[in-house]
C-alpha cells in the first residue's frame, strides 16, 4: 500500500502544479493514478506444490509455531495468499484429479482427462504456456525434484497422451522447438534415466546443441551457462532430509534457473515444482510431507525475493490437488504436534530400506529419531521388520509419527478439496478469489500478450 | 489498495489545489469515483457454519455439479469467497480449537481456552460484537439449528468460563442488560431444557417482558413482534432432511430474524449458526453433512439476497473450525460421488433410531433410502442391529455412505486446517485475503462504530 501511494502522489503534485489546475488534465490524472501503478510483467515464475492441499499448508504453519508466544507464526506463504482455486478434472471416469489433468489445466487452460500431458480428450495437442513464452522470445525453464519427466513438468513442456510415456516426454523437451529453438532452456531436476537410454541419449544431444549438463550441486552453482540441463538423480531426487550435500535444493535450483533465466532482456518463464510433498502423502508419511513443503517454501521466498528486487516479476504459487486425505488432528484430539515430526532426521522411507537392507532396528531408530521410542513402538517395527517388508517397515514407523503428532490420513491417492493459490508482483489481482485451475493458463497467456 | 487511494488522494488534491489552484468541481469529481461506491454499513450478518472446513465447502460443490456440463456448478457461497482465517486457539493444552472459543474469537477478538464463552483466559468477561450493536442502538438476533446457550450463540450473547453451563448461558440472555434493555431481541433455535426449568422459566420472563414466544414454523411465520423467542425443540433441532414441516428452515429462521430487526432504524446485528454441519461431521455422518451444508447454504443466500435490496447490510459467512477429518475421495479412489449421499431421505442418526425402536431393518431402508443394498451392506446393518445400540446401527449405515461415496474420515473431532470467509456488501474487502478468526471481531467492531 506505501508503495502504491510513495509511486503516484509525487506524479500528481507535479502534474497538478506543471499543469496549473485544468480539469480535463485532471480527469486524465485520475485515470493515470489508477492504471500507471503496475510495472510491465516480463517475467513469471510459477510454482507447484504437488498435493499441497490445505491441510498441509496449515500444517506448516503449526510447524512454524513459536510455542511461547499466542500468535502462531506465519509460513512464507501466507502473506501472499490470494485466494483458492478448483482443481477437478475433465475425465470421464474419475471427478478427482490427477497431476497430469491438473498441470494440464493450468499450463493449456484446459480441462482434460487424467494422465493428459498438455494434449486435449481428444489427444490433441494443446499450447503451454511455456511455449508462448518461448515464442514470444522469452527464456524458459522446468525445475521439479521428481523426474523431469514427470507429469507437473512435462504439461508444461511436452505432449503425450500418457503420463505413462516418460521417455517419450524426455524427448520431447529436445525435439519440440518452437521458432527452431529448443523449447527450454533450463531444465534441472530427477529423472536421468528418461534421458540416457538403450535408444537415445538425450544428454548427448543437449550437450551437442550447446546446453550444459551438470549433476551435482557443485558442477550446478559453478556452471553460468543461459542454457542447461541437471540431472541429479536417476529417478526422483531423495527428500529434502534424505538428500546429501552433492544435492542441490530447490531453492537452489530455483535461484540458479532464475540467475540464467534472468538474463534475456525480453524476460522469462520458469514453472517450479515441490514435486514429492505429494509423493509423502501417496505414501501417508507426515515427516516427508513436511520435509518436502519446508524446500518448496524455501523455493517460494527465493522467487518472491528475486520478484521484489526485479519489479518485472509476477510469482504464483498453488497445488495441484490435495493428497492424502492428511488432517491436522484425528483420533479425537484436539492437538497436532510438530515436535515428533521433527524429530525425525530422515524419512521412514529412508530408515525403512536401511532397516530392510539388514540395520540393526533399535540402533538406526536412535540414530535417526530424536526421542525414545516406547515398547510398544519399538516393537511394532521389530514386526514389521520380520516380513523384510520395506513398506511394512516405512509403515510401521510413518504411524509412530502419526500417533504422536495426531496426524490423519483418509487415502493413498488425491482428494477433491480446493487449494490455495499465493500471488506476489504485478498482475496477482488476476489470481485472487476462487478461481479455475484453468483460470492459471488463462490469466498467463494474457500477461506474456500484454505484458500486464 | 483502494482504501489507501481513497485516504491519500483528497490531500493530494487539497495540496495540489493550494499549490496550483485546481478547480474544485474536479475534486468533487475525482473524490465521487473512488469514495462513492461505499454506502455506509448499517447491519451486519455474521453467519457461521459450525465445522464447515474446506472439505465440506467442497463437497456441496460436487453436490452441486450436474454431470452433464464440463463446468463444476458454483455453491451459493462460491462467488462471495474472500478468504481464508486462521483458527487456532489460545489454549494451554490444545492448539486445535473448539467451538466456544472460536465463537469467542469471532465475537470478541480475543483468543482464549477452549469451553470459554466471551471470557478471557482469566475468566474476565469480554464484550461481544453483538453487545456493541445494542449499546449503539441496533437490534440484535441469535439464530442456530442448536440448542441457542449452545456454545456458537452463547459467545455472541452470554459470558460463561464454560460452555457446559447452558442454562446459566440461557439465563444471561434474558439477565444482562444494556442500557436497561434486554441484549438479544430475537432468539430463534432449539433448546427450550435450557429456558424452560425447574429453577426458573425463562420463557415466561421473557413473554411478561414483552417477547412473543413461538415454538412452531406456523407460529414464527405468522408473528410480526420485534422481540421474539423461539424455541423449535427441547435440545437441538432436526437435521435438515429428518425436520418435518412443523419445524422451519434455517433459512426461515433467519429471514424471519431479518424482517424483525430490519425494523429498527439505527440497524441490527444478526447472528446465524448453521449448527449441526459440524454435529454430523462428529458422527462421522456424509447424508447429516450434507443436509446441513444446504441447510446453511440457503440461510446464507437469503441473508445475501436482503443485503442486495438493503445496500447497507455487510454480510459475512464463515467456519469456526473443520471436523471429522472429512475428504473428498477416499481408500485410493479418484472419485467422490454425491448421489448415494442424495440417496438417503433421512440421516443415519434417524434410521438409527427407527431401527433401534423395533422397526424391520430392510423394510426402514428400503423406505428411506433411494438404492438397493447389495447383501454385505444388508447384512451389516443386520449385524450391528442385534447389538441393540444404536450407535453401532447408525455407524454402519453411515458406513455405506462413506464407502459408496468415497468419504474419508479422521477423527470424530475437530481439525486445525484453515476455513474460507466468504463476503458480501459494503466493507467486504476488510475480510479478504488469510485473517485471523480474531479479526472478524475486530472488524465488526470497527464498522459498528464508524459506518465503514
Amino acid at each position: 500500500m506505501r508503495d502504491n501511494f510513495k509511486r503516484w502522489l509525487p506524479l500528481a503534485l507535479v502534474t497538478a502544479v506543471g499543469l496549473g489546475g485544468l480539469s480535463t488534465s485532471m480527469h486524465g490524472d485520475a485515470k493515470n493514478l489508477n492504471t500507471k501503478k503496475e510495472p510491465e510483467i516480463k517475467n513469471v515464475i510459477f510454482l507447484i506444490g504437488d498435493g499441497m492441499g490445505p491441510a498441509a499448508t496449515t500444517a506448516l504453519r503449526y510447524w512454524k509455531d513459536d510455542l511461547n508466544t499466542v500468535e502462531m507464526e506465519k509460513t512464507a506463504f501466507d502473506s501472499y495468499f490470494v485466494g483458492k482455486q478448483m482443481t477437478y478434472a475433465d475425465d470421464p471416469d474419475e471427478n478427482i484429479t490427477d497431476s497430469a489433468s491438473a498441470a494440464t489445466a493450468m499450463s493449456t487452460g484446459e480441462k482434460t482427462y487424467n494422465a493428459a500431458i498438455a494434449v486435449d480428450n481428444d489427444k490433441s495437442e494443446l499450447k503451454t504456456v511455456l511455449e508462448a513464452a518461448k515464442a514470444r522470445g522469452k527464456s524458459t525453464g522446468l525445475v521439479a525434484t521428481s523426474e523431469l519427466a514427470h507429469a507437473t513438468p512435462a504439461s508444461f513442456g511436452a505432449h503425450d497422451p500418457s503420463r505413462k510415456n516418460m521417455n517419450e516426454i524426455a524427448s520431447d523437451y529436445f525435439d519440440e522447438k518452437i521458432n527452431r529453438k529448443h523449447k527450454v532452456d533450463v531444465l534441472l531436476g530427477g529423472g536421468s534415466a528418461n534421458f540416457i537410454r538403450d535408444d537415445r541419449n538425450l544428454v548427448n544431444e543437449f550437450k551437442n546443441a550447446g546446453f550444459s549438463y551438470v549433476t551435482t550441486k557443485e558442477q550446478l552453482l559453478h556452471n553460468k551457462n543461459e542454457q542447461i540441463l541437471g540431472l541429479f538423480s536417476k529417478g526422483g531426487m531423495p527428500k529434502m532430509i534424505d538428500r546429501n550435500h552433492d544435492l542441490p535444493s530447490l531453492k537452489e535450483m530455483t535461484n540458479s534457473a532464475i540467475q540464467r533465466l534472468d538474463r534475456d532482456k525480453d524476460g522469462f518463464f520458469l514453472m517450479v515444482e515441490g514435486s514429492q510433498i505429494d509423493w509423502a502423502e501417496h505414501d501417508n508419511d507426515i515427516v516427508g510431507t513436511m520435509s518436502e513443503m519446508q524446500d518448496f517454501e524455501k523455493a517460494f521466498q527465493a522467487a518472491v525475493q528475486f520478484a521484489k528486487k526485479d519489479r518485472h516479476t509476477l510469482v504464483v504459487a498453488t497445488a495441484d490437488h490435495s493428497t492424502g486425505g492428511l488432517s491436522i488432528g484425528a483420533n479425537g484430539k484436539y492437538n497436532w504436534f510438530a515436535d515428533p515430526v521433527k524429530a525425525f532426521k530422515r524419512t521412514p522411507d529412508f530408515l525403512g530400506e536401511t532397516i530392510a537392507s539388514g540395520a540393526d532396528v533399535e540402533q538406526t531408530l536412535q540414530k535417526y529419531v530424536n526421542f525414545t521410542l516406547t515398547e510398544n513402538e519399538m516393537n511394532s517395527v521389530k514386526e514389521a521388520t520380520k516380513t523384510k517388508d520395506m513398506a511394512k517397515i516405512d509403515a510401521a514407523i510413518e504411524k509412530i509419527a502419526d500417533l504422536r503428532s495426531n496426524t490423519g490420513w483418509t487415502t493413498t491417492g488425491h482428494t477433491g478439496e480446493d487449494v490455495n493459490v499465493y500471488a506476489y508482483g504485478p498482475g496477482k489481482e488476476k489470481f485472487a478469489g476462487l478461481i479455475n485451475n484453468t483460470d492459471q493458463a488463462k490469466n498467463i497467456f494474457k500477461i506474456l500478450h500484454t505484458g500486464k
